[in-house]
């Protein structure tokens, strides 16, 4: 799956693009920044950030997109930029049919580190093993977006799987139930009892942490 | 002068567009509102008011675009679809080469009403006058929409042909002063006074307010 993930903003925009199936390596495409002068009037900024947004959904024709949610307790003209570069994003996605996922800070930062509130630089030396790179990933402020594309990998292909899987349950059985365990013991599971196994695996075998996998503690069901 | 006003929503936006100039009597070309289903994903919501307003922009040809200036001391998901929206309309504007504006609540409502906290039965009261209409505009939930295209041709028109006269003085005389007196007297003014004593004409003279023209307590320059 190839996922662009966007961390929404006028000045500064951070675009990543990671390709990965939950369980499997990752593997970095592109990382970017795209930034508008703030000097400029608001309808100008917004057409080239919508601009230069189109060129990246062209040159790597993801499959999923993913944003990062954000929350109006922030400045507020600072929002408003956020908010509306994640509206253009949206409608860029939605034209091309592409599903889209908000992923909140803290779901991102406890996916990629197991820790929701990890901070910037335990962030960013997660993403660089993740990713399997020598050194982390430039420019600095574009790690957040390779984050959230990981995040999303792992939280977002995981979530349709299991729903996908659930439902293949439900028409199975008829059941009515969640269909899927919580635990899984590794060995001869049947097909969706090995999805979830293969799903959790990234946070399992993650290099850097000897933590068994916990459960997150920024991550709901959206 | 042409201007397309909008009320920026996501569940409801209004869309109002008048034909004025400063002084002359005004009139209404088109009023609505563009609604999208509150309970569609925000993706498919955003596309859905983009290729309406589109729609309208094609329609009526507008030659200067405003739209109401939001804070975010509101309900936070409805800030964020107000945001977008705005963003829309900046981006279908910036590439039709229109200028846009944002124009307060405040300013809308004293421009319209010669009172920045006319409750909403004022207003309404006062663009069914001011476009000569003989019920209220409807839907009722547009008359903002129209006040604002009011506020945009009285203020909006004034403020970019004062600068533009301001300039010219600056070109003519070298000074920097602010080159336009703050009060003229009725008679043989310049031209740049007489442009003056007409904008600020429509105040002075529009039905059901025997009021003198006060300041506006919510305008300010922008």
């Amino acid at each position: 799956m190839r996922v662009l993930a966007v961390d929404p903003g006028l000045t500064r925009c951070g675009v990543g693009v990671v390709d990965g199936v939950p369980g499997r390596k990752l593997s970095l495409v592109e990382v970017g920044v795209i930034r508008t002068p703030s000097g400029d009037p608001t309808p100008k900024r917004l057409v080239a950030v919508e601009d230069e947004m189109r060129q990246w959904f062209a040159r790597h024709r993801p499959e999923a997109v993913a944003i990062e949610r954000v929350f109006a307790d922030t400045n507020v003209s600072t929002v408003m930029g956020t908010a509306q570069v994640t509206g253009i994003v949206m409608i860029i996605a939605e034209r091309l049919g592409l599903p889209v996922t908000l992923h909140t800070p803290t779901e991102v930062k406890a996916a990629v580190s197991g820790n929701g509130r990890a901070d910037k630089a335990q962030v960013t030396t997660m993403v660089t093993r993740l990713l399997g790179l020598e050194t982390p990933p430039k420019p600095a402020d574009a790690a957040d977006a390779l984050a959230l594309a990981i995040c999303h990998v792992w939280r977002g292909g995981t979530q349709s799987r299991l729903e996908e899987a659930r439902l293949e349950v439900l028409a199975r059985t008829g059941s009515r139930g969640s269909g899927i365990p919580r635990r899984v013991p590794p060995g001869a599971a049947p097909p969706v009892q090995r999805l979830r196994a293969a799903t959790t695996q990234p946070a399992r075998t993650r290099p850097g942490t000897d933590r068994p996998q916990q459960p997150h503690p920024g991550a709901q069901p959206r």
